[in-house]
């Protein structure tokens, strides 16, 4: 048996290689089939030697969707054959801390790993996964792939800003979450959204998704630039979807007093100075997006057809050349590359 | 003329002093005649050097209720005559931040100081002041001069940490502030109020006010007894009122992922690592404390005598003995001095 699938050896060395066939392991997990898989924007960091490996070679891959192939004995509600979706950590969906709607910090959390692969194994398969009405037509995969992660991570930074009906909303970074943060903040009802981008395809994207306007400037010109779109006051709601020290600085001093300020990607080397935060005034709320939260509202947004955020995968790989994928997103040639398994 | 205020000169050197009586300078200005004064633990930040201090020696006190004595030509709604409180910041209450409640963030804020004196210039009067129903007897004047400062930012330190009905609430910090947030989160319906103290006079006023568990530890000792106290969970929401860099982090470790943390002294030398951050899924909010949002409400609780913040003065000195007061606070023997003017 055996199949094949993504592994990192080090930094920009990823190969497509044979892997042992997942199995079940504990009572509670599942096998999926995958219907699709793809690279996450996180997936750089390691990639770029900027986040260290542990133990390499490791199976890469968070984001997946396909039919379940068996369940282990202790699963209740997930049947072989469904179609499901689930995100890139399984949660029991019970303990307090899931049922305050943040999965993603449950007290039995399990990281799932090695999705950039045609099967997976998924911990937790009740608390994790969430099935679709009905097995999908393939047109609709890249739509429901996005939602295991890129979707819910761009909608929580959303939900996590507040923003409300008739909202300025600024959103920095133009990547997969960052597009997907405009479309979800425009299925919030919010008025005006500002993208923060200086790549034209991304601008694009942008604006199709809901944007009203583009600032090209960055850093403190770029809040600047925020103040002035919204009559001197500032957004009432930022999207911050870069994770680095000028990212979040322009996030915050592009928000008006008492607005809020999201942020989703993981920080790297961020440090927020306590007195200058103090005289801004704003929200601040992030973390990890509990994706699990949103995936009934998102699958069923894309089951009705109100959604298409597939459009952000804009390369189509086979699986086996995955390493191309990595390639084609650290040039920024692609903003994000899809995986046939 | 002339009348005698306090000043700093330096570190732990305030005096009683000849002073001008204080004029109307702009159309929009009132001259308040003090009721009574207070110091604040702010205060106490320059006083142990610990801040610098502009322009020695240097008009100190910026808590203030009293009669108006005279207004400037452009005063519409604040009249001669009237009893009114006012907070630290002055605030046209008219521009966009001020319309959504971030009065200490106006477009044209004001700094107000020299409060420990007899009289008081107060820019933008009718933005800042808000008059009492009627003129107080004297045994209300400690309840009306808590309101101007050290309730309303207890009461914002309360409602930036989101304090709901039933709600799990631990506070940081056993000054007068904190003691005050216990009294706000009280109000807003709290459940569970866990005091972190080591005073016993400080814990007996916490348990006045509304504390239904007092926890001695500190740093991550303590944030482990209030997760233990709160079923293994973390608090719903937490105030941070000190401002140092252990009590930031307490309380964040203090609080469940998706909970709230609030934090209203001005952080010194506080720094917050955006990894340990995300990973904590908090909510934060803080910044000087809106108190004009506040005031309408906080002088209805107390005119109606169902809150008596007045408490928190447990020594009561002639204003010729300020530089004792000061001490004492410094001393931690008074919790928070109020001047008799």
């Amino acid at each position: 048996m055996g199949m094949k699938g993504a592994l990192i050896y080090g930094p920009r060395d990823i190969r497509f290689e044979e892997r042992a066939d997942p199995e079940i392991v504990e009572p509670t997990d599942a096998i999926i089939r995958m219907a699709a898989s793809c690279i996450c924007g996180s997936d750089l960091w390691p990639y770029r030697g900027a986040q260290p490996i542990r133990n390499p070679p490791a199976p890469m891959g968070h984001e997946y969707c396909g039919v379940v192939e068996e369940v282990g004995s202790a699963v209740r509600n997930v049947k072989k054959g469904q179609f499901v979706i689930g995100s890139f950590f399984a949660s029991d969906n019970t303990c307090p801390h899931c049922r305050y709607g943040y999965q993603t910090s449950c007290q039995n959390r399990q990281p799932v790993s090695g999705a950039q692969a045609p099967y997976l194994r998924v911990p937790l398969a009740d608390g994790t996964l969430v099935a679709t009405p009905e097995i999908p037509n393939a047109e609709m995969i890249p739509d429901l792939l996005a939602i295991s992660d890129v979707l819910g991570t761009g909608w929580f930074a959303a939900d996590a800003a507040n923003v409300r009906n008739g909202a300025n909303v600024a959103v920095v970074g133009d990547g997969a979450v960052g597009l997907l943060g405009i479309l979800s903040a425009k299925q919030m009802g919010a008025e005006r959204i500002i993208a923060m981008s200086r790549h034209e395809s991304r601008q694009r994207l942008a604006r199709e998704f809901g944007a009203t306007d583009i600032v090209t400037e960055r850093g403190d010109e770029g809040s600047e630039r925020i103040r002035e779109l919204t009559g001197g006051v500032g957004a009432d709601s930022t999207l911050e979807c870069v994770g680095t020290q000028e990212s979040m600085w322009q996030a915050i001093k592009s928000t008006r007093p008492g607005g809020y300020v999201s942020y989703v990607g993981v920080p790297h080397d961020v440090s927020i100075d306590g007195a200058k935060l103090f005289s801004t005034h704003i929200h601040l709320h992030g973390g990890p997006a509990p994706v699990r939260r949103y995936l009934p509202d998102l699958i069923d947004l894309v089951w009705n057809g109100r959604i298409k955020p597939g459009k952000v995968f804009d390369l189509v790989l086979p699986l086996d050349q995955v390493a191309e994928g990595y390639r084609a997103m650290d040039e920024r040639r692609a903003i994000k590359t899809l995986l046939r398994t």
